[in-house]
């Protein structure tokens, strides 16, 4: 059990779209990721997502409106909801979903990442 | 869907050691709380619980040893594992926890809260 220093483990690594896990609890992953640029739309049937913003600002397309997050802003997306994470500028995200989720949900793209790395 | 503005969400209130609920999301809650003082030693023999700082400086007391969290830290404790929230002064945190969790764990206490609200 110890301290985990969320700009530590971000400098840990610099690619985009490959979240990074660094907790687990009750099932549920704590996953960092750097988004630059457009993600594909996908949606998680069975599993509900948070994004928080650790640094920089992130929008979200929904397919009926979009939502830009900043600093300590979160949001909740419900499970089987279709949306795309866009950051025109690079964002730090820190993610909270179940340990089975999969980053494009039920896309297969060539950004989905089949197995994800802990830092 | 909308979202959470964590800033905004703690200006709503001012107890200490009142956790609010803010999220729900895969049967966890996410709580925000302000605390100050000394907490009471408890655990969660079901359950694990996370700790994140948003503002100030946390110290939480183990049996073996003792771990301060400040701005973006996080630590995760493990279910059934006594743990003790200090701070000297105010500290912002975030809990993510399932939404079963009592705040003073198996421990009843003047400070347990039996009933939580959503903000």
């Amino acid at each position: 059990m110890h301290k985990i220093d969320l700009q530590e483990k971000f400098n840990c690594f610099s690619e985009h779209w490959s979240p990074k896990i660094v907790g687990e609890l009750n099932g549920q992953y704590i996953k960092l990721a750097r988004f630059k640029g457009e993600f594909v739309w996908h949606q998680h049937d069975d599993e509900d997502e948070m994004f928080m913003v650790i640094g920089g600002n992130l929008t979200i397309e929904f397919r009926d409106k979009t939502v830009t997050l900043g600093k300590d802003e979160c949001i909740i997306v419900p499970k089987g909801t279709p949306h795309k994470p866009v950051a025109e500028e690079e964002v730090l995200v820190m993610l909270f979903e179940p340990a089975s989720t999969r980053n494009t949900g039920e896309t297969t793209h060539a950004l989905t990442k089949e197995r994800l790395d802990w830092i």
